[in-house]
């Protein structure tokens, strides 16, 4: 089975899902909707939403309940993303503050709270108490996570250590979250939901492992942004941490800034992919990949853990 | 009585809901520790945790239940004041962009999700299942409100009912909120829950409309910020919208812009202090603050409910 053929497993559902956040993305406002509209046009894989049925396919599955679950943690990705893309936007794309500039940047601000109060309201659906509190928990991590990752920019000291917390934050548990909302929606057992949200966890460590690693490998046409963009706007990711074991490497590391020649970028970034960082980054990849594989286990073998299965390998092998 | 007494005798409880703001903001992340708790000891009136206590009061108040409910909304209120100085302060600061600037919006901005979300956290000590929606619906409410703000700053042809429908987005509904949550947080019968729902979005009203003709009535000193601030960052008001009702004056206000001459300005606003809008927006406080009133009309005579009624003195008779 490939990625694929999930996607056209769950693509009744996926449509019901799609249609729903239009639904709730209708808002009253014409200048709210068609900014949240603009959001949720430009797609995505909708990886949260995909873990999220699957999860709950190991309990009552029942659209109705799970659907909502699947559209509150697809708003909250959204509306961390265009959180992420506030303020930076305005000055790279025109140089200098206008008006109009800031004015984009609040719309797009509020835009942001406005998604994420929605996504809020929409899971008090779930009579589940705890649900609430994972989700609020969630959102919380998230955040922090936001503000380690400013705090970090073009700090080439950090730790390994501090990347894998922050991505745990920023990433994995959104992604745990997911597995375990849909199996709290579907009323899976209790040490199932266990396994899920640990399964998603590792699951989404390995992803965003494999985004940062396709930072450097990838190509700017699959990326949509340019290659080791994350390296020029100050992140520092498990790829360039390996490299910069190498002092020689690492002295020319610290020199990139957000305003850098991309001859020189370009050079930087050749340097770390000639060492074995990507090789090791892979091999992390690859350890929480099995240690999601491994939480599989102790769920029933049917159709649903062998989907399961199959997003982990897409993650691993994505070259997109 | 008057307001000071109303706080004297909340004091020791309103010192418990300070003591847990500052416990709760107590983030593991030092940079967002500094940032929360900045904008914590700018301190307020707190208002929103007074109206929680005070609509316990009529039901089995305690202050373990209670004060989460405060915490809560106090915690809403702050997060949408530090959302509302992002963007617009880096530039009238310092002028220009700098990647500092930048960075302490982006700060600013995730300091202000992180204080959301903690609020929804806090809230799930709350058992019952309708305060968590209508949370949620308040900050949905909250940020649709903002969004109207932006877009209609310096719109000079908008009506009356579009301010009305703004400020009860941005300021009533959270008012009306806390008196709920409080009332439901001790369990107050469910009609007179919806009495002090009404009673806080009314008393909310007059608070906004209140604000907003002392932007023209105080002194820069009461205020923290220079008189006509709101005009002249385009936000029509309700006097603006009275005084605008002469053609003459309506012409010389629509060329209010951002970057005006500060003598200019104060021309336009003697010229609108010298008309009956000021008046007229007193009378249409009154009217709110009357509503208010009549919603206590069903609640047991009390000294709590001598509290409401001097918390709605001191909304319509406070000149800072």
């Amino acid at each position: 089975m490939n990625y694929k053929k999930v996607y056209s497993i769950l693509n009744k559902d996926l449509k019901i899902i799609e249609k729903e956040l239009e639904n709730v993305l209708e808002a009253d406002s014409p200048i709210l909707k068609e900014s949240s509209l603009h959001y949720l046009q430009a797609g995505g894989k909708r990886i949260r939403p995909v873990f999220v049925l699957l999860s709950a396919k190991f309990g009552d599955y029942n659209i109705d309940t799970v659907k909502d679950v699947a559209v509150a943690l697809e708003l909250i990705h959204m509306a961390s993303l265009i959180h992420d893309d506030v303020i930076d936007d305005a000055y790279t794309r025109r140089g200098r503050p206008t008006v109009k500039a800031k004015w984009d940047n609040k719309i797009s601000m509020y835009t942001g709270d406005f998604i994420l109060a929605l996504s809020l309201e929409i899971i008090t659906s779930l009579e589940d108490h705890n649900a609430h509190k994972i989700l609020s928990d969630t959102i919380v991590e998230l955040s922090v996570g936001e503000i380690e990752q400013i705090r970090d920019k073009y700090n080439f000291d950090q730790s390994i250590t501090n990347y894998f917390r922050r991505i745990k934050r920023k990433t994995a548990l959104l992604i745990a979250a997911s597995c375990k909302l849909g199996a709290i929606a579907a009323n899976v057992p209790s040490h199932l939901q266990k396994k899920l949200y640990y399964f998603g966890y590792y699951a989404g460590m390995a992803f965003q492992i494999t985004d940062d690693i396709l930072d450097f490998t990838s190509t700017e046409e699959k990326l949509g942004k340019p290659v080791g963009g994350d390296l020029l706007q100050g992140n520092i990711t498990l790829p360039v941490l390996f490299a910069m074991k190498d002092p020689e490497l690492k002295q020319k590391i610290s020199t990139v800034h957000e305003l850098m020649d991309p001859d020189e970028l370009h050079n930087i970034i050749q340097l770390i992919i000639n060492t074995d960082a990507i090789q090791k980054s892979n091999q992390i990849c690859t350890m929480y990949l099995n240690k999601a594989y491994e939480m599989l286990s102790d769920l029933p073998e049917n159709d649903t853990k062998l989907m399961l299965k199959t997003m982990l390998n897409f993650i691993g092998k994505r070259n997109f």
